[in-house]
């Protein structure tokens, strides 16, 4: 360890930003210098977390000592006190989604381009383990060509009460998982994604989605389906693929899963026909015994290294960032194309920005 | 049992053929008066069976003992032999999908409606017991009103390797399991479909889909999605349905399945966080201990009469047929803006012939 820290102060000190703290104070180049929140009750608690509590944004930017801002404020501030920070000299690492539009995003880009700071976005979820199974698996052809990929998170509890529901705040669950499953996709899927179809769900009777689902159709052939609910009191898996040789699913952040594949060792035999409730089925029925063989899921992906560990990396110069600006814009962009494609009901084609 | 059955000769005495062959003779009013197939194996399989083997179609059509021509051929040949039944004043009962589009089956239609004879479409998955189960479910509101309904058949044999592979003879999922899973749908939700968009599968190198997901959006705001795989090595469940109150789950034709609502005795307390792949989320955490109630499938809703009692009745005038020819045109019409919606990937609107 060195004695020089990077040192950072957490703009919003929510949920998210004594997660962050807790992240942070695991790295051995990084330490919290202090925090800023508007709530007095914020402010308290950072004190009693044993963090500084800035009286301003602004004492923020005056503090020659605070070299990083991290940002986990609400998402319609992201983009106003992300500028400030890069054009004070700091480097910032910013919460999903990075802003409320590609638009403003742009603006974050350029100014960190004109400051020569770094600006990182918290895409977090790249490193999820159940992620990184089937990222290893469309890598390496685990279950034979992956052609097929249905990403899902189901939860029962509504969307939180907070600025969460809340449109002008960049509330929602496409803005919010969303973002996260789509990164996923397009950092694991080198591909132009040439048509998306969606629809969101109001059923909680918010002005923001309260889920949605939306099916992306890759250049290569790849279709995904990716769809993010909150009223759904049994769970689907959190994974579904197929390849070219079998299918492979992930029950849940457990990690409970297996992949079932084709015996290319047994005879081909025909499968019995099953009665199928008044019907009968040879289609539909079990594959014959011994045709198939059932395996557990192989090991993660590795990525070359956590967050937190690149981004000392990244400002000290010594690394790429794994979590790219231009991917995180063409994320944004995409989440653009899935509004459009929902409220035009409508399928959205030639707007990813692949390549660009 | 009266003494005078009503006859049938079954045309094209393959697999369905002979499946309708046991269905017939376990209907009181019905008999089974012989078969007509090209092949002579099977016209042989046929006398084995104990059912005379007509030599050719015209000697089926001039046999005044024959009442009923029930169709069990290749679909592409479903209209011509039903014409000329209905020419010869037979009644008909033809297999799914009843024609090649809902241009030749307006032609059996009115064919059926100048002779003044039955044509009844052998849409028999309306009995199927775990559909019964959702329309139960649909009808008395037993997890509050259903507003998303995934209805999906998974397989992993491939298409059949006879005509259900020629797109010329009306093969693939689409028209075999697909016309199903739409009859069924149009059969519980009374309401207009305003949308559809769908994409098909053709991983297994056929010149007709494999596979296909359509996503129905209806007028009174039910959402559907409607799956068929024939490339799925681990399978989806048979039905999984979302209600206001909570959702529900078949996994598959043993019928196997499950409840789970919300428990509106309990206090509401806010979720325990849990620690999901490398973030935490209170969104998607199980609800609460106590919040929820997990119970069995309610009884499945039952139908007027069978299929083949019904059919008796309607040629005998004393009842309306449960599966309506108006019915099963605009199934075909569905199917057909399904064809368009991937074939133009675009989403189809105002097609539906609802009301009409």
């Amino acid at each position: 360890m060195r004695s020089n820290k990077h040192t950072v102060v957490i703009v919003g000190y929510g949920g998210m930003g004594s997660y962050h703290g807790q992240l942070i104070s695991e790295n051995p180049n990084l330490e919290v210098a202090g925090t800023f929140d508007l709530l007095e009750g914020r402010r308290k608690a950072s004190v009693e977390a044993g963090y500084k509590a800035y009286e301003s944004y602004e004492e923020v930017l005056a503090d020659p000592a605070v070299e990083v801002v991290l940002i986990a404020t609400p998402n319609d501030v992201h983009k106003e006190i992300a500028v400030r920070a890069l054009e004070a000299g700091k480097h910032v690492v910013c919460e999903k989604p990075v802003a409320m539009s590609s638009s403003e995003f742009k603006d974050m880009i350029a100014a960190a381009d004109k400051a020569g700071r770094v600006l990182m976005v918290h895409q977090n979820r790249r490193w999820d383990e159940d992620f990184r199974i089937i990222k290893q698996m469309h890598e390496s052809d685990t279950i034979g060509a992956l052609f097929q990929i249905e990403s899902r998170v189901h939860g029962a509890n509504g969307i939180p009460g907070d600025w969460r529901h809340v449109k002008a705040q960049g509330g929602g669950m496409l803005l919010d998982w969303g973002v996260h499953l789509l990164d996923q996709l397009l950092f694991m899927i080198d591909s132009r994604v040439t048509s998306v179809s969606s629809t969101l769900s109001f059923i909680l009777g918010n002005d923001v989605d309260d889920g949605f689902e939306a099916v992306l159709q890759f250049e290569n052939g790849i279709k995904a389906i990716v769809e993010v609910g909150t009223t759904n009191f049994i769970t689907l898996p959190r994974w579904y693929v197929k390849g070219l040789e079998g299918s492979a699913v992930i029950e849940d952040w457990s990690l409970t899963g297996r992949i079932v594949t084709r015996n290319r060792e047994s005879e081909h035999r025909e499968p019995t026909p099953i009665r199928a409730g008044v019907g009968l089925t040879k289609t539909m029925a079990p594959p014959s015994e011994g045709s198939t063989i059932t395996a557990g899921l192989p090991p993660a992906a590795e990525l070359p290294d956590g967050f937190y560990s690149n981004f000392v990396a990244v400002i000290e110069g010594t690394a790429e960032p794994i979590v790219k600006n231009a991917e995180v814009l063409r994320v944004q962009n995409l989440i653009e194309a899935i509004f459009a494609a929902a409220e035009k009901n409508e399928v959205i084609k030639d707007f990813d920005t692949y390549g660009v």
